[in-house]
């Protein structure tokens, strides 16, 4: 098989887990419950929920109980993209081709059901303790769902994001954003995989490490794909950053000095991965895959 | 001691708890983490935390595990009137007497700090794992914490709400704005307490069913003072409901079976609470203003 067809089972597999944990379109709040199965069910690549279960699969993890904290990953990020597309911060009327939350509901109800997934998820999250979970590994994977979706993670980096739009950013800021916006979830997704299947505390650590370098190396991938890709390829239109101005990677340290940099931090996070005991062939194809990505 | 004074000396004990588990503001993201304070410190009855507090110990809970419960408790709260304050929503740039977080940080950074205020609740509610907690009671709370926040509670609440604005309501739909809106996170306060405090099974039930005739009498005291107080006595303007068209239990009922209906709500409570083993004199006092509050 090869990784494209493997990668297409996987993924089915994961969007029925991120579908099944949904809630019915039913009651007084039916508004908002729809806006929300709208929102998730817009597409994605699903890599959060995946590198959990991959990371899971890795330490040898065997029950259901990932399922909800995969659904529940999934939905954060869904309601962070819902809050950024909103008038008040990226004003954006389409995300992948389509409508975006608060272009077809209207922006108190894009408000209210970004809110709405962000609690829904830890309402997900919650069904592991019913799972036959060990419950103190379950409280320290939701504790760090908090965490890394909150201040000290994506909301952070997503907050000095918006504050700094429009303004050059010096190369420990642009770090910072990367780490916190894009980075934090990743490292959430790989290292809940990792607790959930009872990981000893150094791996949980090698983990992070893993997942801090595959977030940077991912989102400097997305800087250089804005640069060498055609608009065809990518399905959004390249050059962006440079029309807009922004600080990237690329335009920081040159496009040949981005593309070391990624391979770096793709090599480390290789040799850390070897470095564990446990295998996955597959979660290593993805991370390749990730790392050397044309879209 | 009079109640008055007793609960002076409560209060202050539940605006340290909120106030120390607050973040230190400082590092990239300083401006988020001083909107979340902003906003946490400009005040309120802190009525959630200290029902929970209360509730616990009734249960006769001593360990400190339910501080961080009660200031997650308060920061949900906090983080959903940033929300109604923005201009998408209700658009207000005051509240009780202080500029709404929106208008002094702008638009962007209060839907973001709404956002990490939910976020820092789930962190700061983590924190009780890591003291000497029963680990699936905190995973219970936790999740009652998410359930009664999210569609299921105070969030769904709060859209239906915002759908119907300019609409008239019926009393069915009335009723679940009411239960949902204001009642949820009461709800979950009384039953949080109890679960930390290893109440059985059949007691929290109980609570939950003081916590919902609570919650609505004390939404139908807010309808009459609206009605029967000055504006000098509340502190805000009295006759608002009925300017603004707004359906509430006294104008689908009437001032007099209104009153009766709060009456009978909260002579249920008390009985109910009268039928617990537990005894917390200062939790019955505490219903009793509230519902006999002038303000």
């Amino acid at each position: 098989m090869t990784f494209d067809e493997e990668y297409r089972i996987k993924l089915q597999e994961v969007e029925d887990i991120v579908d099944r944990y949904l809630p019915p379109e039913e009651g007084y709040q039916k508004t908002i419950l729809s806006a929300m199965n709208y929102s998730v069910r817009a597409g994605g690549k699903r890599l959060r929920p995946m590198l959990m279960l991959e990371t899971y699969r890795l330490f040898d993890g065997r029950s259901k109980a990932i399922e909800p904290f995969m659904a529940a990953m999934e939905y954060i990020h869904t309601g962070s993209l819902v809050h950024d597309d909103l008038p008040c911060m990226d004003n954006d009327e389409y995300r992948r081709g389509k409508k975006t939350t608060w272009s077809v509901y209207g922006e108190d109800m894009g408000t209210l059901a970004g809110d709405a997934l962000f609690f829904y998820a830890f309402e997900t999250a919650g069904k592991a303790f019913d799972m036959n979970v060990n419950a103190a590994n379950a409280g320290k994977a939701m504790t760090l769902l908090a965490v890394k979706s909150g201040i000290y993670g994506m909301a952070g980096g997503q907050t000095v994001d918006v504050e700094m739009t429009g303004k050059a950013l010096r190369k420990d800021q642009l770090r910072f954003i990367y780490e916190l916006k894009t980075g934090a979830l990743i490292e959430a997704s790989m290292m809940i995989g990792a607790v959930l299947a009872d990981a000893s505390r150094e791996d949980i650590i090698t983990v992070e490490q893993i997942a801090k370098r595959i977030g940077l190396a991912f989102q400097i991938q997305d800087d250089l794909l804005d640069i060498t890709s055609t608009t065809e390829e990518l399905g959004k239109p390249v050059h962006s950053d440079e029309r807009n101005v922004k600080t990237t990677y690329v335009s920081l340290f040159g496009q040949e000095q981005a593309g070391i940099r990624a391979k770096l931090l793709f090599e480390e996070a290789i040799e850390l991965l070897d470095s564990l005991t446990g295998e996955n062939r597959f979660l290593k194809d993805l991370l390749v895959f990730l790392i050397t990505r044309k879209k």
